[in-house]
């Protein structure tokens, strides 16, 4: 008996040792951001600065119950950002920026860092929480994007909840098209077109832009990233952003690092930001971080501005931006709980 | 008077001897596709095929002579691909394939490799060029991508030719439709979810599929790439491909190269693949030809298909699909045609 004794616990440190050591080492990791801009201490009130980290807060604590027990990157993200969305403090689902025609028109995008799926949905006004059609998209159907009225038709044939356009109407956002349309229409008096290729004539983009995200790794050691936003006050002709272009506004890869962006669209999608900083590590062998800085430096070497966060899968992370500040916190491997507003 | 010959010959030996050297050292090439794959030689007739070839010549043609007079990389990829657009062979613009409403819905991108300028638009209906559009949106406006309904209002008001949606239309793209209803009902009653990443549930995807694209390099040295289709037959839900995706489909750097895809578009989009092979020049120091085929591999890898054209700034080309055959042509820098369409 002492024999057989023997080998069973041959076989058990064998096979169960390794399981707990890997489980003491793996660390799950959440990061999130609401936004980058001119965000500056001396113009922000103290209760406006409370109420925005308690959004960030419970956003946070959000998505860390679920990977705290052991619950996937991808739930996570879907979960935070689905606070967020939620949330009229930021631009995205409730609380979203008004086009030129006076809508709210939403998009967002997720991708599974593990199998390199993807979703997005681009252009829709009736699904509350867009980036749970993105995972619909992605989960269940054969495309990675979709937009318009045929999105919000697969959003409703998935069993996502639809609202009433007036759901995401905030007092606060339609004064910003008021005052977009009067200062637009002055600078368009002065140039309408685009002929400085990098000089865009986007005037007062501060308060018109705006984007939240997360980042995850799981216990399993799964990246996955999310975005989601509101677009760009005052957009005209069905403009849309990076948010919903993987590669461009989020990308996720187990090998690399989740990604998710915000800022000035445009420079993110012709600068192909979230690839580049998978690119990046994966073929030059630069750092999560070092990615994320030299990314945020091409978008503003060519007039851009914004930030990103960004996630490795060995918990390493990177929050990057360019502008006066940008939104963001993150749970870090230890469970503390850090979130920033400033430079 | 000798000496102010002298001088004369002086200035012109500094001045436009020079100019006379870099043209006798720039090289103008031109390549395009027209979509790939299952295109086998037993399954052509002569005619059939005869009718492809002069249509990529004349489609060379128009482009090349761009280029040969000095004009721009970017007016010779627009001019070549509105030929195959007007061409009802080829899935873009006329005899593109009908969505599952029995609509034509457009979508094309254009991308100036010296500025990284770019111009997007998806979901169009009544716009005879979109490439025309996609150009638009990258020199007339402050966007990069525009969707659907407004991207059409902004083609309108850019001047551009807005034809009847019964314009696009072809016997053959309709029976493909009706082919596919019937197919894809069979296929989605055994499965109809995306349950497993990798193994998409689309049938039959040879005839559904398809794409233009042109990339060029011109007499400055500058690199330019377009991309236009009608995306998939049978599509739902506003479903958008990698075409107009700028990083996915159509990519332009005069650093690396321009890049044209064609193919499954789903898989192109999850690759990021044109900003991908771009990035292994970039970061790796791979050529236009080993990129190419890195990235071919990395969608075939995943389950994908499909093929891709790519012009470095020294000229050197790839045309790389891993399908039985893809629609390609290209003028090289000695100025003969190369049409081909078989592995």
């Amino acid at each position: 008996m002492k024999g057989r004794f023997g080998i069973l616990f041959f076989l058990a440190a064998f096979f169960v040792l390794p399981v707990i050591a890997q489980q003491k080492t793996s660390s799950y990791v959440l990061v999130i951001h609401g936004g980058a801009g001119t965000i500056l201490k001396k113009n922000m009130t103290p209760e406006k600065e409370a109420a925005y980290k308690s959004s960030l807060k419970k956003a946070l604590e959000t998505g860390y119950r679920i990977l705290q027990s052991g619950g996937s990157s991808l739930d996570a993200v879907e979960a935070t950002v689905r606070v967020l969305e939620d949330d009229s403090l930021f631009n995205a689902g409730k609380g979203a920026v008004f086009t030129h025609e006076g809508r709210n028109e939403l998009d967002a995008a997720i991708m599974n860092g593990k199998t390199k799926a993807a979703g997005a949905v681009a252009g829709v006004t009736t699904v509350r929480n867009p980036v749970s059609a993105a995972r619909a998209v992605m989960e269940k159907s054969e495309h990675v994007m979709m937009v318009g009225p045929g999105a919000e038709k697969f959003a409703r044939e998935a069993g996502l909840e639809i609202v009433d356009p007036s759901y995401f109407r905030t007092e606060t956002r339609w004064q910003d098209l008021q005052r977009a349309i009067r200062e637009d229409s002055l600078a368009s008096a002065k140039s309408n077109a685009y002929t400085n290729p990098g000089k865009l004539g986007i005037k007062n983009r501060d308060y018109k832009f705006g984007t939240v995200g997360a980042v995850a790794l799981d216990q399993q050691g799964n990246l996955a990233a999310a975005t989601s936003t509101g677009g760009m006050t005052n957009k005209k002709y069905g403009r849309i952003g990076d948010s919903p272009i993987i590669g461009a506004g989020t990308y996720a890869n187990n090998e690399t690092a989740a990604i998710s962006c915000t800022g000035w669209g445009e420079f993110y999608i012709r600068n192909v930001v979230a690839y580049d900083l998978s690119a990046l590590m994966e073929y030059k062998g630069l750092s999560v971080q070092q990615a994320g800085n030299a990314v945020i430096k091409k978008v503003g070497d060519m007039g851009g501005d914004g930030g990103l966060i960004a996630l490795d899968k060995k918990g390493n992370m990177t929050m990057s931006f360019n502008t006066e500040g940008m939104y963001r916190g993150a749970v870090t491997k230890d469970g503390k709980i850090q979130i920033e507003i400033y430079k």
